[in-house]
């Protein structure tokens, strides 16, 4: 009798998910771990941040996905330590360390919000990376209106409904898009009866001299001039060179008052990398092998964002999600491969292109990096795939209706603030910071 | 030319929500206050705490509510002081204190748990009150599973799942059958990959010897066979003595190992009402005068649960949302009267009947105090009275669409857990006592 092989899988994003579920159906010991107990479908998360949709709408509990599947098992914890000369990993869960044993080990964390080591700008601006995240500038900015609509010096309530998105990729421009959706679908008419009324600006920050920079040309104008149109403000060679609570100030020497800065430009290799003290390469991607093993290592694979490894012209593949499913379905059957002692395949990706949206019936495509759409057409197609991929993650018609229903009425109805306002977990100590003596009582 | 008299709301619930509706019809200008920017539909809060719905789903943002009503201005802060003699209120809001002028004055700030001073009780129990408690509760039982899964001690493992629901109010029933559902429909199922798979208790723990006091005994009965007929541990006479993070002691002297209490067994009057310096009612309850002025105080109305008023036979009128609703709409004609030197009327309760919600298919309804239903017909009897009152706040097809449908498919996809490990904001500190010397590897 042999015992089964035991499978410990770290992260249950994208490229976890995909590996779980490929080795779910084999005779195997399978530990998934993450620090939530949902895998989180991040493409969507600016939608939160923006009040479109609910958390639990983008958030689906690991445990539902593996219902079926008795050889999988979740722990929720943290990853503390990796040992793997002993083949052993030390989880966090609960407030005490839990040793788990693997025969294999697939690290699979993705990657987090990349600040380039710049201290002011961490601690003074929103990330867009995790639920967390999306929820917490979505009370802050809500919170932000609410004060804005009873201060009466007009400078300030400007700075106060000013809203600055750093990073002209996808991530910035649908964020950018979605805010000001925001404010002119809903914030515009529900603050009325204020005098005088809310205005909000929301200013698109891009370092180089044009957005979504792996797009032809073409695409990089017609996302400028949807933005544009739309009432997003673009500003091109504009790197920001410092952030305080209540400004932005740009390389050039302009300021922008603000208290709002979201950055969406730049991601780097979640830290976990780190652990294995193997030499890292930039934006601290662990290295691989072609198979995805990491060299050195027994036993260890690595896959996703957090992975660096180049293409057959040099180029390392680039952090998406497609290449992170892509990258977990490799490693788990080359794992299943190892334990049958076959030989191990390669990684090659299978590239459809690439997509970015702008807002409602905007959007930007590049299919097999041939075609070229813009506008409606685009977003039908955006909107078509990530249809596709929530279904495939939830097998759930009305997680879906839901879904469509909200995006399709643009019905924001989650806006509320649901946070101790005692409790810092939420609000940046921004607020603070702001001279009181501009806030007079309203006539 | 006349200027329009200020009216002050404080509360959005029941009662101010029905009182400023009322009013934004005139020719006054209403400023409407509460600590959150949306309505709570607290008849729903157990189903959010028991994973059925999202906390957006029962929480509607006040300035949407009021969006055509350019008369009416929301504040989102706390009243921390009231002059009645210079008709002024201290509101604190975004860190700084506003004083707001009124000519007019209306509190309905609603209840509060009731822990009736007992300190422990307080400190290691949850409440069912707001939308906060709610995600809380939801969030520590999850994480109570997710930690249970993983204990190899036979005893802790049962202490973590079994919760103890308190008090035999539509409340306490409601929740027991809540969280019995949620264990016996997805928790059980979702558990599966661990052995010795978990088992779950619910204790309905009532000190008197029946449930739903209120009710005719046939009732009594019938609530009590449909909780045990479902799996719910109904244990009478039963008063609790002392809670500790894991356990609850009896006053008989009987011990219930358990990590959850939910005190639903009692609630008195928002503390605001002892800012008034009048003197109080049992509960803390704010006594007015039969047209809902309080004594004394010119320009000052109450309504709501709040407010402590006797009906014809001598009896208090009960805390319930049907005479929030209609002391709400009451208190803002009296208003509208006294603006126009119109003799002011009296409270007469428009009274339809009471009933409570056991789990799906299954409830107690006593209507006009004359017909009794049972069962599924009291369970339709339920449904259809909250829709029509959901419909009636919400206007919103979309909403209800979505809230039936999560009810009828039973669709508890809001399993999530999203509150920083590290941030107590959610957790009590009940996990530290437990003896780690408990928890063990699973083999």
């Amino acid at each position: 009798m042999t015992t089964k092989k035991r499978i410990v899988i770290v992260g249950a994003g994208f490229a976890g998910l995909f590996a779980t579920r490929t080795l779910a159906k084999h005779n195997v010991d399978i530990t998934l771990i993450d620090r939530n107990n949902f895998h989180t479908f991040t493409p969507l998360l600016y939608q939160v941040a923006t009040c479109a949709l609910d958390p639990a709408t983008i958030a689906y509990p690991v445990r539902t996905i593996f219902r079926d599947n008795e050889n999988v098992h979740f722990l929720m914890g943290e990853v503390v330590e990796m040992n793997t000369a002993e083949k052993l990993v030390q989880v966090k869960t609960n407030g005490t360390i839990r040793p788990v044993a693997y025969d294999y080990l697939l690290l699979a964390t993705g990657s987090v919000t990349n600040y380039f080591g710049q201290k002011t700008i961490e601690q003074n601006s929103y990330g867009l990376k995790d639920l967390d995240e999306s929820v917490q500038l979505r009370h802050h900015i809500l919170k932000l209106f609410e004060k804005a609509a009873w201060v009466e010096d007009g400078a300030l309530r400007d700075a106060l409904t000013t809203l600055v998105v750093v990073g002209g990729g996808p991530t910035g421009l649908e964020t950018a898009g979605a805010l000001y959706e925001l404010y002119n679908y809903v914030l515009k008419l529900e603050y009325k009866s204020h005098y005088p009324r809310l205005r909000a600006r929301v200013i698109l920050l891009e370092a180089t001299d044009r957005l979504l920079s792996p797009y032809p040309e073409r695409l990089q104008r017609a996302a400028e001039k949807q933005l544009a149109d739309f009432g997003v403000e673009v500003m091109l060679n504009a790197a920001v060179a410092d952030v305080k609570p209540d400004r932005v100030t740009l390389k050039d020497g302009r300021i922008i008052p603000t208290h709002t800065l979201i950055w969406a430009a730049g991601v780097k290799a979640s830290p976990l990398a780190e652990m294995l003290k193997v030499p890292l390469q930039r934006a601290g991607r662990l290295p691989v092998l072609s198979t995805l093993q990491v060299d050195g290592k027994a036993g260890v694979y690595a896959a996703g964002d957090m992975v660096y490894l180049e293409d057959e012209k040099g180029q390392p593949y680039p952090m998406l999600i497609p290449v992170a499913k892509q990258q977990g379905v490799l490693a788990a059957k080359n794992i299943l491969r190892e334990i049958r002692n076959e030989a191990l395949e390669s990684f090659h990706y299978d590239d459809k292109g690439i997509m970015a949206t702008i807002g409602r019936s905007r959007a930007v495509a590049w299919l097999f990096y041939r075609v070229q759409l813009t506008g409606f057409l685009a977003w039908l197609g955006w909107l078509f795939l990530h249809l596709i991929m929530l279904i495939g993650f939830r097998n759930q018609v009305s997680a879906m209706i839901n879904w469509v229903w909200n995006y399709m009425t643009y019905d924001r109805s989650v806006r509320i603030i649901l946070d101790k306002s005692e409790a810092p977990i939420v609000e940046k100590p921004k607020a603070e910071t702001e001279p009181t003596e501009n806030i007079k009582l309203l006539a």
